[in-house]
């Protein structure tokens, strides 16, 4: 069986409250010419090799042959370590259904392991199998063991939709089908400390149509919320379980846990047809991005319980941002994208995308940052692996590389959706499309040039068909032509919409104006008061040490000011193809001390300069040094 | 025996590096008419016997009586948590030596107890000597043997110097010896996680004259800063192990670690004449108080590791600033003034004594903060105990509320000391003081006034003598008389020194002058960017919204800004006798997304009003709120 007509990841059935729907795996192709592709090329040269070595190296595989008697080593790692093995083989499935290429061998061989690991009646963490039986179940605030059997699932939805192989299937319902008898209605009323399994279960009940998946999706959602769990190390907020998640007026807790949960309930929400439960999550996650979101689309404000902290308490500097959580806040924008069709969730993937997830992972693809601070002080402690100065190449918990691979070989599925009228293109990026009996070429350089070329290689049907374009909303001038003549239309929902008769070769231009922004955050937001940061398109920019010529290094980067009464301009560079040349002031502060009268005594003029920005997303590539996204503004002198 | 002529803490030998000397436990005496001497009564009266109570409702004796076989309860609470009993009982004997009341009983039945749980060989923690004897010295780095060793003697020297007692000295000495014998230069080259046990050793030596002591002490630090504690939770940094002390150029790692460590390198430089070591402790402290120390003295930015952070990473959101961070602080630097007789160190505990560590406890004296924020937002989430909106009664780790009673109990001792030529007092407070044959009686209601006057009750010998009084580095305008006439005098090394032939009757008054000050902090502390604070004397005061009146209430708490084109006032109230007076607009923020262009769009003049500021260290004792030191400056509009 060839998957490529199946869908990718989180796709609502037809009976689901859906505004849009997913486009077969096949239908997007992204090419190397544009970031995207590149992106997708780089997690399968990388990436994704890197993970498949890594969990050969750090013990993971030999952690499952233990299960099966094939080792004798102690268990290594984390005790939810088997995830990091699934969201690699979910990662090696969208890699082959996307090229086809490359990792077969590795999916068969590892679900071959899996089958022989798994207990008779579906049980499989290779943790709790050996000589921790008796510890089964018995703490599930911490033990991740239906966290795990999700990510389990999800790789098994995974390599069927993309490869059509059922044997990674098998093994999933086997543990789901454990789940459903020992946790189901008949079953203990418990919930796992870490959501995951519930859009998992729901993934597998859109693929198999089993109807208790979805019951066990939902009823794990409902048992959530009173205090089942206990208190835990952090209290029940860490893990959304001290209300119901339809009374939460705010996201709490671990930002991940937060995240996967929502995305849960979306997916419950669409397959119920429960638009009560569709609103609260698209309560939340709005109110996540009112409050509690980095300019990034980074989440998760404290490093302590790696959770949301107060609204507008977003510190640069120790933003924890978790590469997860980003990932996390891209699955659930996603779903809310298909329900509503809205484009602000369009507008969120993208930008989460080029900045709080493309920033995680380094320029060679085998580096990743686990947080993902938008400041690096000079004098910075990196000792710390949750403040590392550099990517390392791997983590003690490492769920967060393997989160990238999966998401990064299933990139293309999020570009466009359909809908009975036409196609919605979300994510600009080189490449092509084929919906409705229409194919399109997509030629850009986005993000780094502003036009984006559809050309219509193949038309469908006679009639009218609608082609949607998103104009994010960071655009204020969007300019639109089809054969070489303006056209003017209205955004509706953030897309220009084409409904036309289209034949082939009809040439579509968009135009999205891309100055460089300076972009202000809302006075409440006391940790960067004072402070501007920068941005072209959806790429937010950042000041790093690497960048200062000579005679500013060293500590003069923590006294570097915007200075406005010069203007920003855009320059060229060898590690990011846009930069944007910003005139700074060196602050001259001769009075070293901490705290001073105010006003402080006069000060010099500073020295000018003009110092380059590179996107966030490539700070860290070079030597180690400070970094910032929110700059200091100069005061008029 | 009285110990009335012994001295009170930390209290170096006549041979030691030394330009001050302590004075005699007795030697001052402070009124319930000064603010000091009410935290004192208030310490008596409410906080050491609410810690006596808490040792009896949360087990900490019932762990020791399952050592003498008198309980067969299961062990309760932290680890160490054997120190709070002990640090209880050091307060009660400074509280015994202070006014010879009321705890006499608790300590000699203590004392009988610890007698009675010690093993033969000196060792005593009642974690490791029942269940878990196995473990003992297995896990130094978090087991905090030596730790607790350490509050056992300096319970044990307290009660010694206090009320003569040396029951409690037997037990130390017991343990004391077991640790030179195990970890001397014949044992095992260890140390503890916790630094303590050097600054305890030392006060041990200090009152024995029993030199293995010292030596241990000297030993202990050596040994320190060559990673022999291990990778931790957090890293080598930590605890202070990643080099040796004489090397670091920060202060780094667990701030409660790094200031105990700090003390003890100086108890053990001034004892062993070691210039070099005091040097390095003077650099250190000096480099915290530069760049990572909160306008209120409070110490440590980071909670995930209760430790320091990067220079000028001074959230005042986030601030941890542990009490007992505050505490070690100021035992610190009372250590660097009796070595040096520099008045900056004088003003450090000042600072940190009015701010950091007395806004740690509620008016009522039986509720504290464990970490002492800068801020608290709108919407704060009160739950984690890292966190509390409001002083809690007692905590997990109940390490603050014992240490902050013992430093009560002590107070006086610290207000003033002596040398060769004549007294220096550093402290003001409503009393009287005894040195070198002179009396004076002291009289103010500082710092709410700012006029201290100085009586000499009894004239001591007949030649010349000299009273120095220190000049607070925050005040500007110091005016000094003697018998009505104005002496002009300059400030040296920031006291104003008198010498001259004294005779009963005369009168000194000093005049601190306290108008409200603005204070700014250096441009690199960018979480405090475009705001201010506000301190009168040396007090930090605060915004609180129970100051707020109710058309300003609710969120706009978060709104409100400096406005400085009106003058600052002073004011009363009822929880403070000293208010400021803060004319402020109400930010008018029509745009409420969380990041928008730059400049935002024109917003409203806002709304004037003038609310009152109150001390930082009285605020939340009413409804839990939102508070903040750090105001933001209102543009000019």
């Amino acid at each position: 069986m060839n998957g490529a007509h199946l869908p990718g990841p989180a796709a609502p059935t037809p009976s689901a409250l859906a505004a849009l729907h997913p486009l077969p795996l096949a239908a997007v192709r992204l090419t190397p010419d544009g970031l995207l592709g590149r992106w997708q090329d780089r997690n399968a040269t990388a990436t994704l090799p890197h993970c498949i070595d890594q969990l050969d190296v750090q013990g993971n595989l030999t952690n499952l042959r233990r299960v099966t008697g094939d080792s004798d080593a102690e268990y290594r790692n984390m005790w939810f370590a088997d995830t990091d093995v699934y969201k690699t083989l979910e990662a090696a499935a969208w890699e082959i259904g996307r090229t086809g290429g490359g990792f077969a061998e590795f999916l068969t061989d590892v679900a071959a392991l899996l089958e022989k690991a798994q207990d008779a009646d579906g049980y499989l963490d290779s943790y709790y199998q050996v000589d921790r039986r008796e510890q089964q179940w018995t703490d599930l605030g911490f033990s991740h063991e239906m966290y795990s059997a999700g990510h389990l699932i999800q790789a098994a939805v995974a390599a069927y939709r993309a490869t059509g192989s059922a044997q990674l299937l098998g093994v999933a319902r086997r543990f789901a089908d454990l789940l459903v008898t020992r946790f189901g209605p008949a079953g203990a009323d418990v919930v796992d400390g870490h959501p995951e399994v519930e859009t998992a279960l729901v993934e597998l009940y859109r693929l198999t149509g089993h109807e208790p998946y979805l019951a066990q999706a939902k009823r794990s959602l409902e048992l959530r919320g009173h205090r089942r769990l206990g208190e835990g190390r952090f209290g029940p907020r860490y893990w959304q379980d001290d209300q119901p998640l339809r009374d939460a007026r705010e996201v709490m807790g671990h930002a991940v846990r937060q995240q996967y949960l929502l995305a849960g309930a979306v997916d419950v929400a669409v397959e119920t047809g429960d638009a009560g439960l569709l609103a609260t999550a698209e309560r939340l996650f709005t109110e996540a991005l009112a409050h509690k979101t980095y300019l990034t689309g980074g989440q998760g404000s404290r490093h302590k319980d790696e959770g949301f902290g107060d609204p507008y308490e977003l510190p640069p500097d120790r933003a924890y941002a978790e590469t997860c959580a980003a990932i996390g806040s891209f699955h659930t924008a996603w779903r809310l994208l298909l329900a509503t069709g809205h484009a602000k969730y369009a507008d969120e993937m993208e930008r989460v995308l080029y900045n709080g997830i493309a920033g995680s992972t380094a320029v060679d693809g085998r580096a990743f940052f686990y947080s993902n601070p938008l400041q690096l002080r000079t004098g910075h402690d990196g000792s710390h692996e949750d403040t590392p100065s550099q990517r390392l190449s791997w983590y003690s918990c490492a769920c967060c590389p393997p989160n990238l691979a999966r998401l990064m070989a299933s990139l293309h599925t999020y570009a466009a959706t359909g809908d009975d009228d036409g196609l919605q293109v979300h994510l600009y990026a080189d490449g092509s499309i084929t919906a409705g009996g229409y194919q399109l070429a997509v030629r850009t350089d986005y993000p780094w040039d502003e036009r984006i070329t559809l050309t219509v290689t193949a038309a469908g049907g006679p009639g009218p068909w609608t082609l949607a374009l998103r104009v994010p909303s960071w655009c204020r001038d969007a300019r639109l032509s089809v054969n070489g003549s303006v056209v003017r239309t209205g955004a509706q929902e953030g897309y220009l919409r084409l409904n036309r008769t289209w034949k082939a070769g009809d040439r579509v231009e968009l135009t999205l104006a891309m100055p460089a922004r300076i972009v202000a955050a809302h006075p409440r937001v006391d940790a960067v008061r004072g402070s501007v940061a920068l941005a072209r398109g959806p790429v937010v920019y950042c000041l790093e040490h690497a960048d200062l010529p000579p005679h500013l290094s060293g500590t003069l980067f923590e006294d570097l000011e915007l200075d406005l009464s010069r203007p920003l301009e855009l320059g060229t560079g060898t590690l990011a193809p846009v930069t944007i040349r910003v005139p700074v002031l060196v602050r001259d502060d001769a009075d070293g001390s901490l705290y001073r009268p105010y006003p402080p005594s006069a000060v010099g003029d500073g020295r000018a300069a003009t110092v380059p920005a590179i996107p966030y997303f490539l700070w860290a590539n070079r030597a180690a040094g400070p970094m910032r996204v929110w700059i200091p503004v100069a005061a008029t002198r």
